[in-house]
């Protein structure tokens, strides 16, 4: 007997369901809106990660040399990927670009709640365009796939936030402030001491009295946050609280502003974004952690070597998008559901076959027996699988030419005659049948 | 600039919509079957192909140590997986299993025409019964994948073998002949100059006159396979013809039985396989490879370390698939699919982006212009797209609370008022508004 690797995950039917039924969910807004399915490779070269997150990366990669010699690594995230298909077909492909994918990243991580080595993400990005109307599509994607999920105003809030006027409000400081240094302090402000982030903001070349101010400008109420502009006295704000009020305002059209709250100590740890960002919290806080968060990131494509290129994306990763549904209770139940089984009593698969094929060439989930079981096995498990109606088809039914509709939730049953089923009904139960 | 890694592929969306079409046709016949989907990891112990395979496996296996110095590898097929799951609840679980799963596999092999390093399969198995009907209906679902994607019986066939007729034909020539190796030798037989087949019989065991013989036994008609028995004197034999019958006769049943052809000189390569077994084949011959195969493995589950199971069960591959449906001409176009563009002129993003979510409402995919473009840029866009309808939403329009429709394919178009837009249609078009 074997076990699995340590932080990867079997998934049996029951649950398989539930996380099928989530993904398919954030996939179907995603295509509604016209984003594009794209398949990528589970293995990339080391250096890509290496290249944009720096030589330390590799202690999280699941990284090796494989049989031709090469440095390859199990991707740990998409946008390098992405970035790289955009790079090599950026000529012939018509801007924007639209693209989603859910499938398996990897880290070597220490594995805790909601987190594992093996974990599944749907990517959402769209590439080409610096619109404020782009920034807000990825946020109605998102607050839609959450309300598709069954999750209301109350489950969720999505903050929205500005790398721009963070680090415009720092450089208003003083030129020697390290930003993006103080913009990882401010993304860590809420799970460490304040004095700790203090220090973290004075390391970054704020003095105390500055690092009070800067914390007390994050704090500022949404309405009031042009009045930065004039506080600061920087364009570089004036700018960027335009651009979060113009994504704001497309939001508004776009029917999701109401979940929205700006909160400009959301930050987003990663470097590499370049405008607005966002990240969704559970509104009671008992998911503790960021549910996912995204924004826009510029000036990545370029760094991969491709043309100047704007973009805006989010990553939902699903355990912790489980957490969140199974908080609000709206996870599903994590069992198996079957439209029909056909039972056999007796030497009945002739028609018992012709039954199911029909049902099935109906679209149902039907079962049948394959292990040549008795009628109280077969009754056990069709009840096991949770079948809503069984379809007995007994010998002696069928010297009457009848087979007979058993409904499992109620018990109630019905013979009926065999060349009426399923006849001209698509879903036949014993409704159908009973006068 | 990056590359890829040799032997992986990235699938950009138009190529992607083809594949995922293929895939959810496969998953879907075998969902309505009730096979159920499972997840399981892209890594596993490298000791558990290993102990299945032999050390040479090891060659063509992504493996490595990973940071906990584990000795792993990227899952180079589902089987070992699908058994340590099994035997992981064997007590719980209520027999049979029927599992499917869709995922890529990793094997260092050299790329060729519909091989890469990285490939899709989707793996049908059910454990438990050792029932004809089992095998049968395993065929009767790779037999109804095929046809749901649109294929006939004029370009596939599915050829089927017994192992143990195989094996029993081979033991009455005498108790030294090396069974497996044999097996293997008739698995080649296609690939290789007959002298060189007979060569590797009597490597394994047999004389040239018995290699004779039993490649005359081999190509018997399917409807003479019942005096093997007789003509080997072999009980082994009669049983293993009994129980191939009996597998074909509920392949009668399931309406799949003029899909299969027997064929005792398809042997399938792999050791593991005990009863059953099966190759689909290009009837063409265009596709030279087999498409795909399967069988029954009875014994794989007692090595590893489970309950004696048994098992019948099989994995067509998504790249020789695609070769296959391409050559019959089912592929569908490689090309996007969408079904409204709402095309913005002037300042209309409210009532636009309404419109928008209504039909997304609907189910619809719709695209909206998210990059501030002109009216040109935007049709143009929407061609490229390949939208179905396209919606102006004009602020002249407006003034008239209009919107106009207007069909790609004809070019024709209409005004419809705001207010009746999308109204109680599912799909509004052009003709829902004409007189």
């Amino acid at each position: 007997m074997y076990d699995s690797v340590k932080g990867f995950r079997d998934f049996y039917p029951e649950e398989m369901q539930a996380r099928r039924w989530a993904m398919d969910t954030l996939e179907d807004v995603a295509q509604r809106y016209g984003f594009r399915e794209i398949g990528t490779p589970a293995v990339e070269p080391t250096e890509m990660y290496v290249d944009k997150s720096g030589e330390e990366i590799v202690e999280e990669l699941y990284s090796f040399e494989d049989k031709g010699g090469r440095e390859v690594a199990l991707t740990p995230e998409l946008t390098p990927t992405v970035a790289r298909m955009f790079v090599a077909k950026q000529q012939e492909l018509s801007k924007p670009i639209k693209w989603v994918s859910t499938r398996p990243f990897w880290r070597y991580e220490e594995p805790q709640q909601g987190r594992f080595r093996e974990f599944y993400q749907t990517n959402v990005d769209i590439f080409g365009s610096a619109e404020p109307t782009a920034d807000a599509e990825i946020l109605a994607v998102a607050v839609d796939m959450l309300t598709d999920l069954g999750l209301t105003a109350e489950d969720f809030e999505i903050r929205v936030s500005h790398r721009d006027i963070l680090s415009g409000v720092l450089e208003s400081f003083g030129a020697d402030v390290d930003v993006p240094e103080a913009i990882r302090a401010v993304d860590k402000r809420a799970k460490v001491d304040h004095d700790d982030y203090l220090d973290a903001l004075v390391e970054a070349g704020l003095n105390y009295g500055q690092a009070d101010k800067f914390d007390e400008m994050l704090q500022i109420d949404a309405q009031e946050i042009e009045t930065l502009a004039d506080l600061t006295g920087s364009e570089d704000v004036r700018a960027a609280t335009d651009n979060l009020q113009a994504v704001l305002d497309a939001a508004e059209d776009f029917g999701v502003r109401d979940h929205l709250t700006v909160s400009l100590t959301t930050a987003r740890g990663l470097d590499y974004y370049t405008g607005v960002v966002f990240e969704c919290f559970d509104s009671t806080g008992e998911v503790s952690r960021s549910v996912f968060g995204g924004g826009r990131y510029d000036d990545l494509i370029e760094g991969f070597g491709g043309q100047p290129t704007p973009a805006v994306g989010f990553a939902p990763g699903h355990a912790t998008l489980q957490l969140l549904c199974q908080r609000a209770g709206v996870w599903p139940a994590e069992e198996l559901s079957t439209d029909y089984y056909v039972l056999q009593v007796g030497d009945t698969r002739p028609t018992a076959a012709r039954i199911a094929r029909d049902l099935r060439e109906r679209g149902h989930v039907v079962e049948s027996d394959v292990a040549d079981r008795s009628f109280g096995a077969q009754m056990g498990y069709a009840d096991g699988i949770n079948a809503e109606t069984v379809v007995i088809v007994g010998e002696q039914d069928l010297e009457n030419d009848e087979v007979t509709l058993k409904e499992m939730d109620d018990g109630e049953q019905i013979s009926v005659p065999l060349s009426e089923f399923p006849g001209d009904h698509d879903r036949p139960t014993f409704e159908d049948f009973a006068e």
